[in-house]
């Protein structure tokens, strides 16, 4: 059977909280190795890749990350905050483009969630 | 023919003025039989349904549901901010997790919008 | 081929600036004519188009306009904001509803992304 495809779209720093939960509840409710989960994070979302100050949160992603959820941060959002890729925490993927990543995937079948 | 298939997902209890809006706008422009309406209410906008102070936008809410508009609450978002299914709006219906739901109605064809 | 359509909701008059920097970003990451992008205004949204402080941002707007990128102003917010649809900038097209043009969309095959 086909794996369920969804793609949590994030863009704004202070949405994190609510996405991890929408996230950690979901694979409770499903069985793990039937869904297909990714989230692209672009615009200022991709700040709290680097802030310490979030590290509880940040440490939930990466158990995500172990899960199989794919944590993804926009090329563009990077550079202009400044942010250097090889400095995102490990369990994050730089991408190109965040807008054409989501656009592939719905094309690809992922869902679109904005939490 | 097929209803068109539409769901509202609202995650903040700020956004419920501009939800209810936009479903009121949007059944003056269709036939009411022509549409099948379902909101997902998730995260911090589930406290709405349980505020004495937001009556009169409560109060439309029963009126769109009267006109079947199907109102509904995620059951972890209700514990995770301690209110009681019970005291849940006649009008508003527990689901068990507002994500799966979200995931399950688009795959049943319903078009997602984030008011 | 047929083009790729994406639909960027925009809602709220803060979220602009986002929505522009995406469909700038995601212009330059695809062929120019394989796309369709349409951007649908409601709600507090439409209130940017007549506001003078922002011109670089409508200028910017415009560029898109001309680079083919349809920008729609809902007739229901236009009104609910007190404001006249003649003098939208020429850019920006009056449409009756915007959550009836979003659920068209849709249907139509657009990809929705809530920036």
């Amino acid at each position: 059977m086909q794996p369920i495809k969804v793609l949590f779209h994030v863009s704004e720093q202070e949405v994190w909280p609510k996405a991890v939960v929408n996230i950690e509840n979901y694979l409770k409710d499903v069985e793990k190795d039937t869904v297909e989960i990714e989230v692209v994070a672009n615009a200022g979302a991709v700040v709290t890749y680097f802030n310490a100050e979030k590290k509880e949160l940040l440490d939930r992603m990466a158990n995500l990350s172990a899960d199989g959820v794919r944590f993804t941060a926009c090329r563009n959002a990077l550079k202009a905050n400044g942010l250097a890729e090889e400095a995102l925490p490990s369990f994050a993927k730089p991408i190109p483009a965040g807008i054409t990543e989501i656009v592939n995937r719905q094309n690809e079948g992922f869902i679109y969630i904005k939490p």
